[in-house]
């Protein structure tokens, strides 16, 4: 029998700016560091709590200190775990991501194997990431630009009442494809398709989320008539069916913090695969530590935003690299990759 | 260090019937059993050499036997052990695919973890499996519709002179629905649009390989024009990318035994599925222990032919279940499943 002792810690993380979605605006994330120790190993971890889903900070570690110790016979059949922690109580995604994910990274470290090798990912490098913005007045946009300079894919942030000042002010200064991500800003089918035939236009190849997730019925038209890939994220509750999501999207933006597992979004992605749908793996504002196990299903997936972690004054370790034409690479070393 | 013992075996399989396809006929297959000894587990694989790439029970043997023992630092990262193999020599897929396989089913059992758990597939029951049937006088078919009784899908082997009556002479008896496999046997695409017509209204669900490998231009002009989707099979060389196949067909046939390892066809698969292909994993004339690899890789698939051990007179162990509806499924026991 392995027992493993779990230990968690508040990780409060500045960001370099302000950051402003359609929902509201903050200055530091609030998440959690999570540690997993077993026979001299420590495996590492972290939860991006989503206030969407009445997740904070507090919530998750009153997950995890409930959770209390893991024991198993089993410590490499990882979905022990996850079924453990889903009959301890609902919600909590984030937490039971950070968990997950830590035993993933112990399990490689005590293997002696990086992760994308014993989950035979196609590779140890990824797609392009995008670099996102918040939503900001158009003359802050000018600066967000050049902070952008090394990353080739921009993701903007829409949903306010001046998106396509936003768009015309980055037209001006860049011309590198943009993902806009509308955040549900988006409330009438005909507001939709005014947009995409603008942003169509100015070199946007995917709109995420573009109306509010309960207007299934618009979204149908709205995707018949989209002439850019349309991807799914606030849409996205884990109840319909990825045939259903298919009438209304191209793909789904899969996150750690929603899923809730590493293991849940590979075949949350095989799914989607069969299902015709294409794949994005997003991120919260989270540190290195969750955006490396973004970027490891990241490997799987047609596009990439993880981010998140270049979006903080620092990071608590080094994980994930980008490379200089912005492709994501996991480093070479056991478990997720971190040191 | 780990020092890895192989140990290999002719593994000659008497086959219930004669089986024969447009290349040939037999009554027996002629395979290899590998064994691959440390740390007192035994890891089990089988190689079923493959005629058409110049591969015998002999020459499959020969590369085992020069290959010697396998030592290594990291057991569980089974890159190493393909590398090696490549490294070794070029060709012997099959013996590289029995190698591979046994060390898979050694790392399960060392870790106690079934290997459909431990690469994350999505669940342990896969697509429902074909039957196949070899070519045959239409007096002889009936006797084989009848053996097939409790499997819900044919396959028929077809590229003879008399294909339509084969299909009559079983749309007489059963209206299961049809896999069929011409083997290259249609040479011009007007022979190829004909036999299309013909089978799509006679309930017939895909169409391996319908001509010549080398016939990549007919084939876009099959493709365009087909109402049945068409898998590569005989096409697949490795050399072409999947990009060029899905302009020729809309689907691939995957076989353990051509791509040499469980962990390429994996990633083969995710390269199909980013491309937009369909993915069919399908089998040689095989002994239960390598359909039951053959099914693990299935468990990712849109269709399942992982027959080849229904075919013969009797199997060296059991591994793979075939469920009442046909569905494939694997044992929940560490390694491959075998027992």
């Amino acid at each position: 029998m392995n027992r493993f002792q779990i230990e968690f810690l508040p990780l409060d993380l500045p960001l370099k700016r302000r950051f402003t979605i359609s929902r509201g605006s903050r200055d530091e994330v609030n998440n959690v560091l999570v540690k997993i120790h077993c026979q001299g190993i420590t495996g590492i971890g972290e939860a991006a709590p989503n206030h969407r889903y009445n997740e904070t900070q507090e919530s998750a570690m009153s997950f995890l200190d409930s959770f209390g110790s893991y024991e198993t016979e089993y410590p490499f059949d990882i979905s022990l775990l996850v079924e453990k922690m889903e009959k301890h109580g609902d919600g909590e995604f984030a937490a039971k991501a950070g968990l997950e994910m830590a035993l993933y990274d112990w399990i490689g470290k005590k293997l002696n194997i990086p992760l994308y090798k014993l989950l035979q990912a196609p590779g140890r490098t990824g797609p392009i990431t995008t670099y996102t913005f918040g939503i900001d007045k158009p003359e802050v946009m000018k600066e967000k630009v050049e902070e952008a300079g090394p990353y080739p894919l921009l993701k903007i942030k829409l949903g306010t009442e001046y998106d396509k000042e936003i768009i015309e002010a980055i037209r001006e200064l860049t011309d590198k494809p943009i993902l806009v991500d509308a955040n549900e800003g988006w409330k009438t089918v005909d507001q939709a398709l005014d947009m995409i035939r603008f942003l169509d236009k100015r070199n946007v190849f995917v709109i995420e989320q573009p109306m509010p997730a309960e207007c299934t019925r618009e979204m149908k038209e709205v995707r018949l008539k989209s002439t850019i890939p349309l991807m799914a994220d606030e849409s996205i509750t884990g109840k319909e069916s990825l045939q259903e999501l298919s009438s209304q999207f191209h793909g789904i933006n899969i996150k750690l913090m929603k899923t809730g597992a590493i293991s849940t979004s590979l075949k949350i992605i095989h799914q989607a695969r069969k299902a015709g749908l294409q794949v994005m793996v997003g991120c919260m504002i989270e540190s290195v530590i969750a955006d490396t196990a973004s970027a490891l299903v990241a490997l799987w997936a047609d596009y990439a935003d993880v981010d998140g972690h270049l979006l903080l004054k620092e990071n608590p370790m080094e994980g994930l690299e980008i490379l200089p034409q912005g492709h994501i690479r996991l480093r070479d070393i056991p478990g997720l990759g971190l040191q």
